[in-house]
């Protein structure tokens, strides 16, 4: 007897993002899925006096241009945001979140809410597992960003996404949420929340942890720029 | 001798939404139908003073900001919402609806029937179970609403609406309606609905229970204002 | 060895409504009308005085509210009409219907005729069995009215229609058919047709026959004003 | 070893319109051509004074309106056409047809060449039997009409049509052309034809002949006007 | 061991117009090129003093009327043109020939050249080789004309063409072919290739031969006018 | 063991020029290459007084007028070109060729460059092996012609084109290439170049060489008029 | 048991850019990726003064015009790039390139940036990973700069793109990273980095390098004008 997930393979129901099991699971939605966890992790915090992100950005070549395989980007003065899986499927996005908050600043004269701006990148990719032909986005999104508040939110493959005090996506994000439920507080500052971060990372990539491979980016409440720290600036963090 | 279903499934049948099985089912659309019980349940009621609204928003992540796993969704003023199933799918579809509301309040400078939201929604999920390519919408809404009267409807996979005195939707809405059917009372007030609608999640989910994880919302007759309830205001309805 | 419809379905001549079977057949048509079969039955009648609906609403939910489940819908003040198989498939055709009704009153000032409508809902059927993708509405649909003469139109699922005395779609229909070829009588008044129309559901159904469960629209010659009749009222015809 | 037959449906080349078998042969069109003979039959009659069409419109239902089953079309009041196969197919050729009469009319303020009209049926037909996706319509039409001369043209279901003195289409087709070869005068009037016609009928259906079920229009050189005839008419045309 | 025939038609080589076999052949464009030969032949002959075509008209129903099976097209009065195989296919091309040739005597106030004619037409049947979805045209094509001089183009199911002194295609084309390569003189007369033509038909058909089957046309180079011979003008030809 | 060319098409690696092999090949385009291998050959020669092409146009119907196979094109007074392959692909993008140097003298008033018309061809046969249905071109081009210099390309089925001093397409390419590698002189003449080019054609075709079917082209730096040679004009070359 | 690939294979999840298989891998751009391996190499440098690429032409015919071969591609003054994979596909997107850098230049009156370039050519790519039909392109790219600093970046077959201080693409290109990262020097002057690409390509060709083959081009700081060097010139780089 086959295994359900083997019957479901041999049935086709795996061939497109557009198709039911009989279970009622969209199954090429569930692969690109797998594919998020295969890129590198990211953690997000909200914190009581800005938004922080930090990102593993597993550079492997010593010949690459260390500021070129940063995956933090900036949409704008005042958000930030990152993504795990295929990075051009991100970048992508992340261009047009960019031209979005541009439009709004010229249209309105006003920065963009941070919650249209994950709206908008997670409407798209709800579309991308309903319409025929092309597949879905095969990434994991990170949008932090402070308007009237500091906000945090996460879109998973297929659009879906909510906001968090802190969370994180690629690979092993389940086992960093769990460490993350344990060490985030409420109230914790931007320093608290880098220092927590790369411990999580530390204590998740064990021996192979390097801090030359990881890239960190705030916002203050206070100052609403985005600021970013690598190498020396960031060693300063690790405990 | 295979079963039918097992039959169908070999003979490529439940494929796609436009095709129709020998016995004249539209397998994908019963399969989408089970993605609706996978998703979390919602229960509505038609009162003497409004309408109300219960859903399971079954939060898991203790970092997850409440608000944001919020699954009734303001429409206007007068009107609210709530999905079962695929969640992205639901918010193209809400987006929609508030879309329509705020167009129909600029145009006519009043506000638009509760039938036209949902006739609306189910007329885009009608086309998705007909049209080449695409998957229906998995996902089962509920609107409630005040116009001339108060009004809550349900509005299934294919597009197929009725209007209820009292319904559900998602994970046990068989059981649920089951328990409505006993205990709903034509005339009863908002407060009891809420009360009444507790004690049957209370009552399906057994020890799971936690009030922590439901929200409520309702719309009074007299003041047409959307109402929400959650966390210790709506501790104090559970028996 | 095999028989035709197996070997048929095993070469695949019944997956696409744009296929002909070696025989000549359009096997998803065919299938499509087992849908129509699977939905609760509705009779029409021509009388000398007007025209009658009389429609089963198979009303399963208590909290269901009672209009709503009513299938026979009103496309303008002088034409009515019902539908068997996917209901939302139906209500997109009768929408249709109802705003040619309306835009012809605007244009022309007048009441469209019966058959302008049966006819256009008739073309759109037709289209969906020979063009790509799509598949066919699994419907058949009684439009009813009252212009120069009264007249009762049945179009298949084909987008075929003709015009009959009386007849009847959905569940059982040909046994329903059968009674209405002996108790159909040219002349009977509106009144008489309804008792027809009930007594030969009485027989049809049995013992599971509940007067609750239907709806009878008719308009008379007179005053071209649709009346319903449910409940109560309907009763008072079950001999 | 497997004949031609099944060896070409098991490799395929029967299911679209637009592929050709390695004979050189396109099956689906061989397929929809089945169609045609499984619809009732029409004979054609070009006479010294008009032309001709009889129609056998199998009417099974006694609660049909007889005028609603009829088959033969008046395209404008010099062309009447009919068709057999699946009808909801021919009705849109058929409103394509009048249309175009209509608009020829009104723009060159005189009646329409009766070639005019088969030629362009025969396209559209031709079109669907070489483009994507659509299936072939699946009849054969006869158009009758009086311009400078009378003539009656039969389009099969590829759109390839030619000129007759008489033809049939539909079940048992050839045997009726047999007959027709043999009976058929040049010079004969509308009445003989009208009689020829009829004789043809009954000795094809033998005892199941009821000339209920027929109709027969004619159109005379003197009047051009189209002439109807069903019932006790055309019951005088019997020997 | 199977031959390499079936085995490119068990790969599916042969399912489209758009795909080459692993031998460098288009096997689609090769069925539709016996699909040229399934049709009946046609002769053209450049002389002195013209231009000519026969055809063999294979009527084979008494009451078809003769004209009508004509299958030499005048595509203006000084282009003449045949088609072996679909015959709707023909249809369509020869009417865009027609039209091309009457907007060019409007566009420029001269007739078109021969040349013109056949590329455009074998333009059109090169696409219908290298385009999804759509089938090539199932025949071949001769264009007869005078312009500065006699000329003659037959072009294949690819849209490829050549000019010739003589040619043939359809039914027996090679045989036919072979026999103008013996007989066709440089300098012949109309006159002389019309009997020349006939006589190779009688010895293809043998004792089928039967010269009302047969329709032939010319243009002679001094009045540019198409002139057409059947039934009795014709057989005195036969020799 | 299946060899790996075997495994290729079984697993259907080679049905579409829109996918890649495992082994990162593009199947169909190779199949089309063997089209062009299937054709007759040309030779193309830039000289120090011009540039030469050379074609044999295997002409096999004695009715056939030879300049019609000829397969040397003239794109512009000063640009020539020819094809192996499938000839109604090439007849396609020559056309194509010949209306972009017309236009490129009237708004520029001045010859366009050689380079600019195989960019051109190769940039459309691109597109062919990438986009979805079409089929690539089954063609290899050469295109001849003087400008600033005298220039010879030949352009690939994948529209990779390169600049030769002498090359060949079609069949026998590489034999033909081969001798050219070995008997090429830089600086030679045209009348040289064609002496050379009809020994290879010689050695190649060995006893079934006929100059009666060969056809060559030249234009001379001086005048840059295209000249054309062919039966005894041609035969003078000969050795 | 069958190998996880050779499963994936017969699953048919690598036959589409638009699936991922169970794993997330999406195998034809994977097999693109192979592709890109099977083009000659390229290697490019940033230096204190200036950015060079070296490239393997691997021109295998002497017949060919050897800067006809060149891989270097000038896209404007100050900005060339090369190619790996399928030549034909490399030059529409260079073509892309040089347009925009032109219509840059018209608009701004100033230089593109770099990065633009990239991002542009890089965004494309990425797109025919995600859209129906269409296949990837196969082919790594090379953008080599400068604006305000000097930049080398590489975008692979799905589009992602990094900047490096130097690095490979095509045949061997692990192998050549290798070396780059053992020798280039940070500061290193454009003479040196010439030398040692051309040393490596060395190191890798073995007794197969012929200094013929290969082409360099670069600009240096202070001109920004694109030097190229073949031939004699490059010969005096080779140790």
């Amino acid at each position: 007897m086959e295994s359900p997930d083997i019957q479901n393979q041999m049935m086709g129901y795996d061939r497109a993002a557009t198709m039911f099991s009989p279970e009622g699971h969209i199954l090429q939605v569930e692969y690109a899925e797998k594919t998020v966890r295969l890129g590198s992790a990211s953690i997000a915090f909200s914190c009581s006096d800005g938004v922080v992100i930090l990102a593993d950005k597993r550079m492997l070549d010593s010949l690459m241009v260390s500021e070129s395989a940063n995956k933090i980007y900036e949409i704008d003065d005042h958000i930030i945001g990152t993504a795990a899986g295929i990075l051009s499927d991100a970048r992508i996005l992340i261009e047009r979140a960019q031209l979005l908050a541009q439009q709004h600043r010229v249209t309105y004269d006003s920065p963009i809410d941070t919650i249209s701006i994950i709206k908008d990148l997670s409407d798209i990719k709800q579309q991308y597992t309903q319409h025929p032909g092309v597949r879905p986005f095969g990434i994991a999104v990170i949008i932090a960003g402070i308007d009237t508040k500091n906000r945090v939110f996460v879109s998973d493959v297929t659009g879906n996404y909510f906001e968090y005090y802190a969370s994180a996506i690629g690979e092993n994000d389940e086992k960093i949420k769990e460490l993350l439920r344990k060490q985030y507080k409420h109230g914790m500052k931007i320093d608290e929340a880098i220092k927590t971060g790369l411990s999580i990372f530390k204590e998740i990539k064990g021996k192979s942890f390097n801090i030359e491979n990881f890239d960190a980016a705030f916002i203050s409440k206070e100052d609403k720029k985005v600021q970013k720290l690598s190498g020396e600036k960031l060693k300063k963090y690790v405990k």
